[in-house]
């Protein structure tokens, strides 16, 4: 019998949970408490591919460049690059992490980290309205200074009073380097990593010569394209919640355990999910399941383990 | 007929010259000149894999993080991840001027990077004497209070008086992973950069656990190893002198373009190569002759297209 394909997303509290600051030791415990939770699906017999975010990791790089500029005069990396750094370091510490617990589980399995580019579309309307945040909050002064030295561009903070943050576009990812590589290497029993953060931004431009696009793609979205891409049954977003609710947090909440694509479409277009957090994980729920997936699931990682794991999208409602 | 396999490392002026401050162009463009140069071997029917230095990187990934810490209290990460980083950043960057390469030349091949755990033994005689400088230069008051907050050891700068920069240990590479995978891609005619900076350093653990190790390993000995590991039939070292010398820079200098397996290591153990610099080079290139490569090759980038290429060393004396 052919081993099922999942790709799990690890997000946010699955590294680094928000009241922390950040410390290695910190990222290495929460990632191991996370990666016990994957050896369920692994003696299900599953063939798995891990991506995850990087966003306290590479706010925090680009924070290092920015100081690194100020004290030394070192010259800051474009977002590209910045990502890819976060790749390299994000993704070897599950490497190294998962092969630990693998061991302590007496399981004998490969793991293997690809740095991985994502393209978007040079002429998505992202470009025209970015609307990421990224990196420190500058004052106005500041913020002038860096918009005409190095043409990035401001939005005014919310949270702090004559803050600025530098915005970025968001386009959709609309293909990902090194697919069958990904896939055959899942598909022989190697756990792979890859696309972390969303993948490395890049675009093709007229000459097809691959360019770096200045953008932060969206990680459930490259998630679950890398998902479909690669042919995968399943489809787990880890996050901080254990299940996918309506009416979120009001008198009249619900958990919805079993969904459909087109019950779940009707919540999205009425707003039950919020804008930059669970509403981009259900699009991407969606768009796995358009293309021809079995299932996605959204939970926490520690539901994986006792088997009732969180709510799970199928094309027709199923129990 | 077999393609034949060669490793080709990439270092120092390869990615970035000594004159240059590093922005991001500049190491695009060094990396483009570099690679467009690999289009003979290709031409000529290898497989590659792609190794490449990392020092001026990482030494401003650890300027940043100590500027981070000062200026923002961000936590700073030990040296495994740094070179992690570092790995994502610079690998990232050759697979997409490699691909650009490619493309203007109409070569239909593809480009993947590993994250590459090298392992070391955490016995090696290396941890009881650190010797690898990194980093910033620190007054003697902040390398006491670095010595006393972290546990790092400092020793005296030469260039600089006064000045003092952390050391860590500089252990011999034992173990790469992901060899068979590095090997397969490879083999299929996949260009693989992997074991960057002398890859993610880590030790296993009497409980057989991968631990990271807090030491820096020298990139053309972990080239080397990976060449041997896969069986590489070829093995080249990519540097600022297109030739080995032999009493260089003195009157009776003399230019070695084909050497021997035995002359080249009595002219290592005369004291011919600068230590820290073309010694761990010799080193790297007569270990791959040891292991049963065919030949070892020393040489700037451009040497390789005019097919002359530099200085050759084999098991026996070959023309």
């Amino acid at each position: 019998m052919k081993n099922k394909l999942a790709v799990v997303a690890l997000g946010g509290n699955a590294l680094l949970r928000g009241d922390q600051i950040g410390t290695i030791d910190e990222q290495e415990e929460n990632t191991m408490l996370t990666l016990e939770n994957l050896i369920f699906l692994i003696n299900e017999g599953y063939n798995l591919v891990i991506t995850h975010g990087n966003g306290p990791q590479v706010g925090n790089i680009l924070m290092r460049n920015d100081a690194g500029e100020q004290m030394y005069n070192i010259a800051q990396m474009p977002v590209d690059i910045c990502v890819a750094d976060s790749q390299g370091g994000i993704g070897y510490m599950i490497e190294r992490m998962f092969r630990n617990v693998l061991n302590r589980h007496g399981i004998n399995k490969n793991v293997i980290c690809i740095v991985t580019q994502v393209v978007v579309d040079g002429n998505d309307k992202a470009f025209s309205d970015p609307q990421k945040r990224i990196g420190k909050i500058y004052t106005k002064d500041e913020a002038d200074r860096m918009h005409e030295k190095k043409g990035w561009q401001f939005r005014e903070e919310v949270k702090v009073e004559g803050g600025f943050r530098r915005v970025v576009p968001s386009p959709v990812p609309v293909d990902i380097m090194n697919i069958p590589i990904i896939r055959d290497l899942a598909m022989q029993g190697n756990i792979v990593i890859a696309a972390g953060g969303g993948g490395v931004p890049v675009y093709f431009d007229e000459k097809k010569d691959v360019r770096p696009a200045e953008v932060v793609i969206d990680k459930d979205l490259a998630s679950s394209l890398l998902a479909s891409m690669i042919g995968a049954d399943e489809f787990y977003i880890l996050t901080d919640v254990p299940y996918i609710y309506i009416n979120y947090k009001k008198p009249d909440e619900e958990i919805k355990e079993f969904l459909n694509y087109e019950d779940t479409l009707k919540y999205l277009n009425e707003g039950h999910f919020a804008k930059g957090s669970m509403a981009p994980k259900i699009e991407a729920c969606l768009n796995f399941i358009k293309n021809g997936g079995k299932m996605s699931v959204i939970t926490e990682a520690f539901k994986l383990a006792d088997k009732k794991y969180g709510s799970k999208i199928t094309m027709e409602y199923e129990k």
